[in-house]
């Protein structure tokens, strides 16, 4: 488990004095910033090697403002071929208050296509790797395939009418 | 289906170029206003009765600065007591490039709990729902649980060490 | 005078119930899309060719969530050789409750240099020009020699420390 | 002069491959902390006292995804009877890279009006006051009645229209 510190700004709060749920995922990114570096040691954008896939966040108690520093666990809970799984936690006073995660895959731009983990960053992940951490993310493999089918029937109506 | 379009912002894309992760889902946020006017119709934040329990984002294709517009479609996936499903899909050139949505609970502030969703309001909800949306949220209803026990044992482990 | 409209989105406010100070300068961002249109009319990634060099706001009065529509008015109050202004104002219910703008630099990243506004580009900036646009920026000519010394001093403060 | 250290996020790049500009005021912001806490100990939304009347910023250098670490510098600048100016600079391998700072008001909201600062409140705002402070803020003191006189005569002009 990686623990990082993040610092509430006012502007992360809402109108019901809670944080905003998409400033979460922001703080969940910057707690990814070590492991982002694993890939792109010098975190150059011309050689930039990771695409996000999905995103799911889980909001159990409010965050606030006042509360000045809220601690960021962070776990890999699953190493495939080319993707895995990095999963966040939000704990503030011996409590997850928001739990999410994301879907990462290891991605060649220039030849659009997903590439294999090589073995040494292979390593690194399996060294956070914990499958006992609070929060397992639910893919949808499917998707992909099924709103093609729905994209070309939404055309082929639109253009009937 | 609400349809409803979104102008990307410079600040909305990222070093690769691309539209932010998390720029999508606060476009999402915007198509949700005539929702949250159902519930709130003056958007007073003293009566606000929703909350937002769960995220869920999958990227499929990418969106551009230079996609000057888009068009964001939005149905309703499920539509339970006091909680529904919110589905959204970022629509480009006749494909889904993003698809998404929230879980959100009707809610009483005052008295911390949820709260049966009102007649009127149900109906404009069924209105909008549609069992053939291209997307479906996957909640993960043991998850409030099981981060309480796991919470409680990290407490102990810090405790002891 | 351009005008364009914006609606308020949920995470913009903050728990003042207003809406955030810097959810503004993002509006007026949006608001410069066509400005930039003239200058990268592909909105070009490769061929950009503006810097932004000051921003400054003024908040006069408050903007909520529940204002559901904002109108941006943009004008053009300067035209130099290379650089120019943007001005904006928010104006809500025949009031503008924010103005500010942007000097932005016509800009060659190539060879890291300002660069002419092109005559075509600058008509177009000229009928857009309003001598009595509610804003002018206050540039701070001197600012980047002045910083540079005093970076120099706070250094060897540094080391002589 | 007080010292803070923030850590760029992927989602603060923008196209250009740079932090983009409004991901600046909102470090500064997270930089405020301690300012604001010395006005609202505990930080509640209920006796909140303090308003943001202007912003301004000067974009001196770059700043990217890659500087992983970006030192925020904060000195007040002025202290007026109800008003102080907050100054920050991000300071990155011996430049400042960025410089700006806010007006803010010390703020009755109940009776909507300006209010002293308190004794104690202005020694800390004097401890940490710095005439030779790398930036200074330009208020337009006028522009509150001029953009009143120009807003009615746009409401009269449409009238017309």
């Amino acid at each position: 488990m990686l623990k990082y510190k993040v610092y509430p700004r006012f502007g992360d709060s809402d109108l019901l004095g809670h944080v905003h749920h998409l400033s979460i995922p922001s703080w969940f990114e910057e707690a990814r910033n070590p492991i982002f570096q694993w890939f792109n040691p010098k975190y150059d954008p011309d050689t930039w090697n990771l695409i996000l896939a999905r995103l799911e966040m889980d909001y159990i108690g409010q965050i606030h403002y006042a509360d000045q520093e809220v601690e960021i666990h962070t776990w890999i809970t699953h190493i495939g071929n080319s993707s895995f799984h990095i999963v966040h936690g939000a704990y503030l006073r011996g409590e997850y208050v928001a739990l999410g995660g994301v879907v990462i895959v290891h991605y060649d731009f220039k030849n659009k296509r997903a590439v294999k983990i090589p073995e040494k960053i292979r390593a690194l992940l399996e060294e956070h790797y914990d499958q006992n951490a609070p929060y397992r993310l639910t893919p949808q493999p499917e998707l992909h395939e099924k709103t093609k089918i729905l994209a070309k029937r939404i055309m082929a109506e639109e253009k009937n009418s």
